[in-house]
């Protein structure tokens, strides 16, 4: 038996250990075009902004721990092409440009996704990034050594961490969004205004509605050109987005799903015999709209390689679904969403009805005690809760969307989560717990 | 309609608030025994040890208040008797010693609980306090200005609370404990040795195993005499449980449970006609196990109140029951639990197995990271989950116990648990949650 997994990074690095683990006759490899395996790409802001000491911290194993444990590591290795009749790829050294043909039984694309890069944002210009991987993170952050201005251009995740990320590393930052919105894709827009309100009051020059037409400058970026003007920066960093990487599963003959990435069962297969896929390149199915969907995240990611790496070994594991959970920090607040936001249900038709509660993360009269808000939703008539937005002024205090998380997996009402036994003490929390409060509003309007 | 409360705290102001609510025009009166009523009773170790401003501030609602809500309320009252037959109270106005008969359509009975007070603790000394109203916290206040050695008996939440809450104050701390170790009836033994460690490493002196014959001193207390020898302490806490307050319940020819509190059904009904209870004084189902249990907590003392102030006037609520949801903090320790530990389901004779996991709150190489430990407990066969047990050195970061405690709400398995859409950023958690972590190794055992 012999598994080719293309890309090493969280899909593809899972699915290796995992099948290892499930199948030690195995052979192993693994192809990664860059530098490096295995590290938390979540984490590059964090060293931008010096949360995380180094960019080795990342790094979860290194490809001689990897090899220690019987799996092929090859480095700085493109996998050009397949052949999924004659089940081969073809894989390109990119050191010597030498390529050869590798059989497989099994073969796992896990190739994930590419940062969006405008037209304007092709360019020779220096101080112009996108944000990544590794090498990415290092340039970016020799670029910010020096910089006095920062233009940031996307408002989500990346986008907004790297402003936090920014401010910390002394810089001024700009931040420009085409939409009306900051966060926008994630939240309503009460919550994407206090997101905003936030970057704000920590000195990011916040611009919604704003189109970039070109970059200026000679050598080095000098400025950002824009429908509205031009935003002077010596440093732009472009986080409009991400696409899948698919060409090599279409090369494969796999097909496509409407979101644009692979698309799967629930074994992680795609539709070509011995041919699988996972990781952010790959589409996952929606467990409270059931539809396919293309939320390229680090656990959802882990999860798809770990299911691929049992099935290609032999074994028969599924892919449960997301839930569409996601957090972020900027600057004091989290922000936390699972589900469906009152927007999402809206476009697909849903009768749902939100509640929105401001309160406080713990106790009232504690000293410590921070202001939370939280808007719940659910489906009218059954009771069915569809989604919850949290923003909290401690920014630990959103990890509690995991409550909702967890619930909307079970497919549970407003009435259960308002039965839910929440731990109280007033260090942690009211004596009724922020949702239960949402949930009492909320099981008596559905 | 005429509605009488006995008990005008959590449970017996969340019934009279819910039954104004439902019933617009049932006259309603609660009698309180006490100086104030809608208090935060958990809050009090917080006011010792200064995090919260002052006793005022852990009350919730005022008499006027309430009165402006057309809910009569009478302090310093004492209810005295019953007649159910007549449906009639005999109430005690203690600043008089006047009484009375009242009647009542509906009467609840939320007279909480008392803390238990051994021979040796009834004393005329100076010095010794028990804590569970505001002028309890008043005294001990007072007692803490100028005391040097406090000595705490017994080692459950409030003892942990104000072993901190002291040392917080200046004042060296004795926790003695008559059982092998503190926190005994909470958490598992492992569990137990860590709470135990964090208390000594902040200065506190635990012993253990360690039984109290009496006390020494004159005019005010000087020392604890134990088994083990003399404890010197100008300052004294009796904490060592509390006692469900049912004479009024057995004066009304209500059935009291097997565990001493008044038995309900699920409406809170006692077992005569138009008589509720509700609160610490009161029986709850256990979901977990299906068993009555008597687990005094704020939270389910108020939707106590609020289930009985719903049904007495003319709704119909149902309590859904507990899971034994438990959480405190205990210097930089948070340490939460729910459902059953090992031990629990040992004791039961449950086929039960648990796994423990080390690892850190969140991303293991973010700064602010710190270590937490879970302890996750199934049924084998079944591989539904039991329990959860927490201890985090950043104590908001067990609040996630609440995942689990909404999961024993829907009797769910370790697998589904795993299935959790859990939330994900590197200053959140790490990309496998500490919960995911355990609810994997568990769904293996099971």
């Amino acid at each position: 038996m012999r598994i080719v997994i293309v890309g090493g990074v969280a899909a593809g690095m899972s699915a290796a250990s995992r099948a290892r683990r499930f199948n030690p006759d195995a052979s192993i490899v693994v192809f990664e075009r860059g530098e490096q395996i295995s590290y938390g790409a979540c984490g590059l802001p964090y060293v931008i902004g010096g949360e995380v000491e180094s960019f080795d911290r990342l790094i979860a194993r290194t490809p001689e721990q990897m090899r220690g444990r019987g799996i092929g590591v090859r480095l700085r290795h493109d996998v050009t092409g397949v052949d999924s009749g004659a089940a081969t790829v073809t894989v390109t050294d990119r050191a010597t440009g030498q390529s050869c043909t590798e059989p497989y039984d099994r073969l796992l694309i896990a190739t994930g996704v590419s940062p969006v890069r405008p037209d304007w944002a092709v360019t020779p210009l220096g101080g112009v990034h996108v944000l990544r991987d590794i090498p990415d993170g290092e340039a970016l952050d020799a670029s910010v050594r020096g910089a006095k201005r920062a233009c940031i251009v996307g408002g989500g995740y990346i986008g907004l961490e790297l402003a936090e990320a920014l401010r910390a590393r002394g810089v001024s930052v700009a931040l420009l969004e085409k939409g009306p919105e900051v966060a926008g894709r994630m939240l309503d827009p009460d919550y994407q205004r206090r997101v905003r309100a936030e970057l704000e009051r920590n000195g990011v020059d916040v611009r919604c509605g704003v189109t970039v037409q070109g970059l200026t400058g000679k050598g080095r970026v000098s400025g950002v050109q824009t429908d509205q003007g031009l935003v002077r920066a010596d440093l732009v960093v472009v986080a409009v987005g991400v696409k899948p990487n698919v060409g090599l599963a279409k090369a494969a003959g796999a097909r496509l799903g409407r979101t644009g990435a692979v698309a799967v069962n629930a074994r992680q297969e795609t539709t070509v015999q011995g041919v699988y896929s996972a990781g952010d390149n790959t589409e996952s199915v929606h467990r409270v709209t059931r539809r396919r969907v293309h939320i390229p995240l680090g656990l959802t990611a882990n999860r798809m390689g770990r299911i691929a790496g049992v099935n290609m070994a032999g074994g028969d594991a599924r892919f449960p679904g997301v839930v569409g959970t996601g957090i972020f920090k900027a600057f004091d607040l989290g922000v936390a969403r699972t589900g469906l936001t009152q927007a999402d249900a809206d476009t697909l038709g849903l009768n749902a009805v939100s509640v929105d509660v401001s309160s406080t993360d713990h106790a009232g009269y504690h000293r410590t005690s921070r202001p939370i808000h939280v808007r719940l939703t659910a489906e009218k008539g059954s009771g069915r809760l569809l989604g919850a937005q949290l923003i909290g002024e401690n920014h630990l205090s959103v990890k509690r969307v995991d409550v909702v998380a967890a619930l909307l997996g079970q497919r549970a009402t407003a009435q259960d989560l308002f039965d839910a036994d929440l731990a109280y003490a007033p260090p942690f929390s009211g004596v009724w717990d922020v949702l239960l409060v949402a949930a009492d509003r909320l099981h008596k309007l559905v």
